[in-house]
């Protein structure tokens, strides 16, 4: 409660000054001074500590060297989630390498709670810290530490339970942090990127099923083409969704792989033969997907190439999004002045005193998140390629981003398919209006009268406004029953036998 | 309160299936259910609020049509406090054409709550919502409706103050919200970019000052090059930062023109003359800041190429950034192992047992913020080049974006110079060794003893992993004293008379 | 003539692997050995050069060493001209500061030939080669020290005139190439962007005045909005470009500033006092534009956020002409089945059988190039993050991509305004039926018959697909005098008095 | 040869105006007016092309409307030999179906040619064209129809073997350049980039089993951290790499879709059933690749994914190798001041005077070729999100930006490979200098003396600038043997059992 309450009050100023009003992130440690506290110490020496808060000295040291973005900009809650997982399994591994099984339960109870988000408000820190994502990883420890020793009775700040010694035992931020990031990453892709994409497939799939039949005119440079039905069109973005979840799937293999056990340098020094695969396998357990110990430590810290892929894929998906959803909101352009040839459902009030117009917010919505992705996706390759020698220190920033991103391309496609295509209505007349004004049927004509005088009906048509038909009778090249029998859009939109 | 007990209390899943737990979004409007409700109305109908939010039918409606990302993806607070400004400034102009001045200086009122963030709690919107961003405006139309109406004295939802025809008179979302983006942006820019790039400068500056005769090794493609001061050195991240300056002030004058007046596609429908040039006056006087309406109101609609402006600015300093964390960084290495040259402030435990092991992490952070800036970059562009006829429809996605950009690079910035510049240090004795030891200063004695005998002492010395002086002395080609009258790095630090 | 020649030589393989043939560049620095060779040397020792060219050892190092991206991959012209200009002024000035006049004069007179393009086939080096740039700095000494010799009539590979102590005199591959990099973008943003960017911005504004009269149907979220004119619509365009103008110019001030003097680290070591502003002075009399000393030469060598700033302004304008060109070539979609307001110039064959389908090729040109704009800022961007220390050696990439990117804005500005905006007419038979189609109109009879009564007109109007015209009618509402004289769209493009 | 002897022409300029002397392209298209004409036609009326060059009308009128860039511009040639195959291959298929075998031999004759870059003078066209590369599929048929006829004895022009009835029989550019694409970079991948990947990635691993016995200190957050051996940093680079080539090979599916038999829409009109299968299989045949026809042809005319996501595997790469490359530039850095652990190969003079300085020139180049495939990845995305309806009209930039990246990652794999990771050798020296100075190693102290001891130890070390041996020794907490039977920085590369 104390973030939020906290920033309610640091907002009020009593003046108008703007300027300074802006600068609430400024008293954000601060804010904390109306708590009691207690005194939590680490190698630095003591430091106070909000008494209801379970983390500890290092924790506290960042909040105060890191006032950069304030709440917003916390450290995303899957990576909290994951360090849950991790430490939880972190404490079982340990048992079997004789961690005392009384602090060790407790330490895994403790992590199960972080996992499950109980105890997400005592995670403050934010993305922008230690590139090594240190901080947080402390964090964790002292959280999950001071939980721990209050299961067994004991007080916060005692280390009767030791961040380090228990909690972080064989481990090194250097490998705790981005194993989280695979986990959450992994988490994300399967729970929630994957399922919307699913039923965004599905459902443009029955759309495309749905409008099978309804021949309309084809758009080639914006321009009058030749005919296809709607389902085809949309069997074009069917097929688009199915590959984007092939490519992010694509991608798991190396998602997949934990850096734990790698330690500081890679080399799992401090670590056990065996310790990584152990906990890999209990990571995979837990989460039920398939984690492996990484083939290569070394990689596994000082880069993120899987991040970078991984996002290489959604930067893709972003692109088919893009289009699918321009196209959706151009074909549903109008009421009267557009293509209009799709309905979209009505969510909002568009304008009170004009009906049909229907604003395409839902393809708005997600557009914006594909650029907003696209743009992740480069920052996630800069920080990528600026690893040093053992470690990539822009571990926190190229999580956040990555898991920025999945987040709001499985939000906005769930809302796109819900909100959007599963409404998508075909204007069946206008369709039919629009293709049958067309001059690009003329093609039909050819083989009965010719390339020139087919050229000219055209020409007749363009010239007067006219239909196809219209100029075809009245330059008298064609009888009625014959240009109904020769232009039939239905047999346009294949392959002849 | 509402959001954060809430997102702590749907984030208590008893069960240990994280992927249904991490969902917690997709309760998130639900989430309100807790709460009484009053009934409000928009033209699509009824729909239930929760009695304590001051907003209105549409915000609810957007609330549950958006339900992309959670909280953490709210319009960002400067929007929200320039919808405040905005609303004020069009109150006080309206009630010059008109408006009732009872009514109007409700509005006033509580708009002035609002630019002050003390209704922030009451503006749930997520970014990723209607491109125009006017589900926004509408919450902010709502909110200013109900407060005013509770100012004198009404309930929410009678609409005794209209959201449309009193808050919102003579506006449309359409120019309100490119309005409140370049309010924002400008004062974001004011207050918090550009002072803590200047105290960054003057940082930087007073530490070129410092070590203004402190003669070390230059080094080009990352090898020994000719000596320089470490003030010279710095003077060069000084000037990238002044220019950054100038960089970002070089925007200002397009990202002072406002739209407001263009209302729906920019001819100012609805409007009366004279109401777009008085807005901008007014907003100018109440935020101190030089703006005026747009001179082209179709472009300020259709475009919001100052933003990627803005951001091209941004991004330019973060490339500076960049440049200089990296170097700070690489000259901080060590404390055996590395350059050496700086020694940086501990802010933070580094290593319990091994003392001078002092990680870079401000430095990290920065860099961090500097990748995520160039991402966002991109974001924008792609979001800027993509309208459509009268109206961009990104623009909550490039408002947030920018924002962010500033936000970190401004933050960013301050705890770089606090945490990190401020206290650089010189390792003169390192500096000096290395220096010394170097085989460049070898140029000094061409002159005196000719290239060929020079070289031979070079190739020497690096045989035999001796110094420059050690190998002339071995060569025998000068004595002890000539050597040191030669070899002066203090003599190649400029150029000659 | 050579590359061509032997480009073709290379490629004709007898086999159908075209594998194996794709491979001609690996044999690229090989083709020239149908020549006959001279020898020259470096401090490295002798190697054979083609005895037709007037490069040296270093050069033909170069290209043995980076057999990278093959021919297209060379050095960009404006750079190596830039060289010329460049070697000219050097040689000018050092002339005062006791270079031999003969020697002297000669270097400017080969110079000269460099920068008038005669020389081109003597600078084979591509861009992927030493991030300092160093090679072809390299190459412009060693081909003005030859061409000079020849000139004072002594021969190739003799150094008669010597490349680095004659040609490269106070000079370091260090401050001349990022002065060579300065001096070709100042020339390339002004002869051919800018007088680019003005033409297309006069015909803009011209079609803006052309179509000041043509009230049509506005456009926002894709659907049917208020009316404004033709002439409004462009004016945004008008605008755009202005600003975009306008950009580009206010970066020259930092590209106007040259690191020449700055020699290897930025010190001016071996320069004397005052060569700096010399040499800058020259370049500014020979090019007719303000060049002047960089402020600080450490940033000058060190940095190219000049470059990442200009490549900024640049993408801000392809992200202005992504706009216009989309909104154009949908405006003139049709010619049956889209907006069809606009006719574009035809200028090569749609559709042989099908008039009036103009395939807007010249949008689609500039909006490909738009879309490399983008890529090559990120590129540059990228490129310019990463200095380090005293040089940043990403150099010709950088200077490659931004010319790159000048020369492709430049040329594409050019050809859109002369192959399409200057032929754009106005479809005005299909804007006015639009327009009257539309029910936007409908706004006009609230203040008459009261928003009930108008709302049900559209509404009936929406239903039967009828206009307004014939629903108000139909309702009774209003006569047909009073539908003509209430519903005036050309009263509908601005503010009220 | 005409384009390089017409460039030499015009760009002699005898004045000393530079801008407009390189306004060289502008008078691209007229420099062909040296040589004799022959009249080509085609629906737009006749026009005016050189005698001596194949091409016909719409090549003719592409090349003056489209004067963007110059030669350097043309479009790739592997797009040029991929029309050679595809068109023979289309001929093949067209016999099957009815095409005159005389003809249908002779244009396979003719593309063969074409597909061995024969003809590659013939094929001027610029890549800022139609953005459905309609001119560049007439430029091959035109080419191709010519050629044939001569083959066959006839004349250029006169259309004996017809560009579209013979050689574009079935096919329409909608079809055929999305199908040239995808042959171009299929083949392009695999026999450039991932060979040469290949080969860096055997050297790598052979380098990482060279120096596997070589301990040395670790890095993290650039501080000096635990040790690792050199064989294991150099593994890290190894897997990343592998894991490259992977990341590449798994996009491959997509890629090896074609469109050919869409023809205009997708829908296949004008095709016979089954051409799709036998056209992919022929094309798979020519060129050994497992190309198959496209799943669904509407997809693959809209929208380039397959390219989207093929270039996120190459920017992955990217990222890999401005990893790999920073590092060993700056393990490489000294030769006195700076890491000094790697000697690199030196390929050219670096200083004349001072050995030992080798500039990473291969690291710059390969670090430049990173940036640029990043910033084309954003191109490509850009354009690959911006398809509008059936059709995707930034073809030739997608094509040719990826192509870009496939050619410079290709060949500047190789180069590093071959000029500077092939030459690596261990400084052994400087290596076991840098570690048994380190403080890190204190933490083997701690069994034996006890935490306090060892910091003690570590604090004098670090105070008085000494080893942690004569600290240890100074303080008597050990003997010389003791210290160096503990100390052993061997053990400290792994887990224990």
């Amino acid at each position: 409660m104390a973030l939020y309450v906290l920033s309610r009050r640091s907002s009020h100023p009593s003046t108008s000054q703007f300027f300074l009003a802006l600068r609430f992130a400024a008293s954000y440690s601060r804010s904390y001074s109306s708590s009691s506290f207690r005194e939590e110490r680490d190698t630095f020496g003591p430091i106070q500590v909000p008494s209801d808060k379970l983390w500890g000295a290092q924790t506290q040291r960042s909040l105060q060297n890191f006032d950069i973005g304030g709440p917003r900009e916390r450290m995303p809650e899957p990576i909290v989630r994951a360090f849950g997982i991790l430490k939880k399994c972190a404490a079982k591994v340990n048992m079997e390498y004789g961690l005392d099984p009384t602090i060790g339960k407790a330490v895994m109870q403790a992590a199960q709670e972080v996992a499950e988000g109980k105890l997400n408000d005592h995670f403050p820190l934010v993305v922008w810290q230690t590139g090594s994502g240190t901080q947080s990883n402390m964090n964790a420890n002292e959280v999950i530490a001071n939980r721990a020793a209050e299961i067994l009775g004991h007080r916060r700040g005692e280390k009767f339970v030791h961040p380090n010694d228990h909690v972080n035992r064989s481990q090194s931020s250097n490998d705790t942090f981005p194993t989280v990031m695979h986990i959450a990453a992994a988490m994300e892709v399967n729970s929630r990127l994957i399922p919307n994409l699913k039923t965004l497939y599905s459902t443009l799939n029955a759309k495309s099923i749905e409008f099978k039949d309804i021949v309309k005119i084809g758009r080639t440079h914006t321009q009058d083409a030749t005919p296809l039905t709607l389902g085809q069109e949309f069997s074009g973005y069917t097929t688009q969704v199915k590959y984007g979840i092939d490519r992010v799937i694509g991608t798991l293999p190396r998602m997949y792989q934990l850096a734990q056990g790698g330690t500081a340098v890679g080399t799992g020094l401090n670590t056990k033969k065996g310790f990584d695969a152990k906990i890999a396998a209990a990571v995979a357990e837990e989460t039920r997907l398939p984690f492996i110990t990484a083939e290569n430590k070394f990689e596994a810290l000082a880069a993120h190439d899987a991040f970078v892929e991984t996002s290489g894929a959604l930067n893709t998906i972003a692109a088919s999004l893009m289009k699918i959803a321009n196209d959706i909101r151009l074909l549903g352009s109008g009421p009267r002045c557009g293509l209009g040839e799709l309905i979209l459902p009505e969510n909002e009030p568009g304008s009170s005193i004009m009906p049909g117009k229907v604003n395409p917010t839902q393809c708005e919505a997600l557009t914006m998140v594909c650029a907003q992705v696209m743009g992740n996706h480069v920052a996630i390759t800069v920080g990528g390629s600026n690893g040093h020698f053992e470690l990539n220190v822009f571990k926190p920033m190229i999580a956040s981003s990555l898991l920025h991103s999945l987040r709001l391309l499985g939000d906005s496609s769930a809302s796109f398919e819900k909100n959007c295509v599963r409404g998508i209505q075909a204007n069946r007349e206008r369709i039919s209006k629009l293709l049958h004004e067309s001059l690009m049927l003329v093609t039909s004509l050819n083989p009965k009268i010719g390339y020139d005088k087919a050229a000219a009906v055209a020409k007749t048509a363009h010239k007067e406004g006219s239909t196809l038909k219209e100029a075809a009778l009245k330059l008298g090249v064609l009888s009625s029953e014959e240009f109904d029998n020769l232009v039939v859009p239905e047999k346009m939109i294949g392959p002849t036998d």
